[in-house]
């Protein structure tokens, strides 16, 4: 058992903070994970206050599950990499926190999640979820594409996929486009019989409602559904082109991860599933790897 | 001058309360407007008792300036016609209120436009402003398509124009369309430079927001730009739908109305234009043929 010694500096803390929770790690110098903990919300743009919150609770947790519970969080330094702080002011926020930590090194989800698929290397990942985004890291060159958010951005995401869903089985319901089987899951599935308790269920609905929609998209579409199939075919031909700018970048391997993955990755260019690779370790082993990579940096200085 | 005497039998309130503004007239036996009152919000989907109180506030400054303030509300008929009470939840809510009037009489916004550009016969009308519908009154039978909401719905509308907008520039930043002078217009508009200060600046914004962004679509399509073509083609397209759908019912008449009918009308087509009539009267006059249509009704079955 690792004791309040020199040892410590060994152990590193990954968090990786999303819009519904925040998980981390405790990882030893083998890159063996110890702990793990979970708690709420980590995305600073759903609140400064949570984020914060969620964040030092997860670290705890992970200690605790780690058998770790007499080491102090000033006494690790913490890779933390959060979705949101993209954004210049929600990093500076971030920056600026009187964290518990030894050190913080605080990087962008996407950042985290393309050095935890790559094991550190040079590589690029498409992410869809939720949202949706495409992000390659090369020769310390960080580059991203998409994570507009929603409604206006994250095409071939789970939210824009059930969106689309919404709005054509509006339109069918209208008479406007051809009934659909999709018409049929979707109304089942909201416990609608008509568009005016379809418009009351889906008023003000945020990206994750939309999201908990996408499935019905592809089960429909794997029904052989026109409706369905036009909405797949124009999400995975977006998914494709952010492959193609990404590609360009030349990273030596490329993943696709979020939970739309297996839903989506089978309507890609052939070509484009052939050149996808396993990702290798989660987003928090990510931020680890990029915690290390920093203070090396940081130790190389001085 | 008007009196507190039989004479006022043959006065009547119109109000039409949409989700910026409540509008309300006083309107004599020979349809002479004899004063106009404008409120705050009458939506009551944006909350009942704002709703009540621009109700109210707008017939007591009609009066006013009518020059009719010895007059109680009271001792008036009032049609009063609402956006959001197509919801059958609302309507039973705005039905149940212990409203100041002598009788009122509830329709909805889509009814009293209707009613008000037909000069109370059998008509159809196009409404694109913020959001968008179409709606027919024939015979005593009513009939709605479209009037979805933001963003699921309202296809053609001034908002889903501004959100298509910001989607495509979003994608021609990310360099997946081809750039495009609406890109242009539509930074300098918000005073962005890049896709990260354009994301911060309409993330989580409403239909009125991206209904500002709608002018600059037609602006791009007038100058030839491809991107503002397709998407005008595409919202112009879903109108002509609407507008086939609203003539099947064999109208008499049919009229666009709303905010957005001078930029969107000259991209219809080119019959449906030679289609549309002048709208006779505005809505809130609409609101008070409604309400004496409904009182011949009552006093016929006594």
């Amino acid at each position: 058992m690792f004791t309040s010694s020199d040892n410590n500096k060994k152990l590193f803390l990954g968090i990786d903070g999303g819009g519904s929770k925040c998980k981390a790690i405790v990882m030893n110098e083998n890159n063996e994970i110890l702990g793990t903990g979970v708690s709420g919300p980590g995305n600073p743009l759903h609140g400064f206050e949570q984020a914060i919150n969620s964040i030092t609770q997860s670290a705890l947790l992970a200690l605790k599950d780690a058998d770790l519970e007499h080491i102090e969080l000033s006494e690790l330094n913490a890779g933390v990499g959060l979705a949101g702080v993209n954004l210049p002011v929600l990093f500076e926020q971030m920056k600026a926190w009187q964290h518990p930590f030894k050190q913080m090194f605080l990087a962008t989800d996407l950042l985290i999640a393309c050095l935890g698929a790559h094991e550190g290397e040079n590589g690029a990942v498409i992410i869809s979820g939720t949202g949706s985004c495409g992000f390659s890291y090369v020769d310390g060159s960080e580059f991203m594409i998409g994570a507009h958010g929603f409604p206006h951005g994250d095409k071939g995401s789970g939210a824009w996929f059930g969106l689309q869903a919404a709005k054509q089985v509006l339109l069918s319901l209208d008479g406007i486009v051809e009934p659909s089987i999709m018409s049929d899951f979707l109304l089942a599935k909201l416990d609608c019989k008509d568009d005016t308790s379809l418009v009351e269920v889906i008023a003000g609905k945020a990206a994750t409602y939309y999201g908990q929609l996408a499935n019905l998209v592809f089960d429909a579409a794997e029904q052989g559904d026109k409706v369905a199939l036009g909405i797949v075919a124009e999400g995975a031909e977006y998914i494709n082109s952010m492959a193609r700018t990404l590609l360009a970048r030349n990273p030596p391997r490329i993943s696709m991860i979020g939970g739309l993955t297996p839903r989506l990755k089978p309507w890609l260019n052939k070509e484009l599933q052939q050149q996808l690779s396993k990702p290798l370790n989660a987003p928090e082993v990510g931020s680890v790897l990029f915690a290390r990579k920093e203070l090396a940096k940081q130790n190389a200085e001085q």
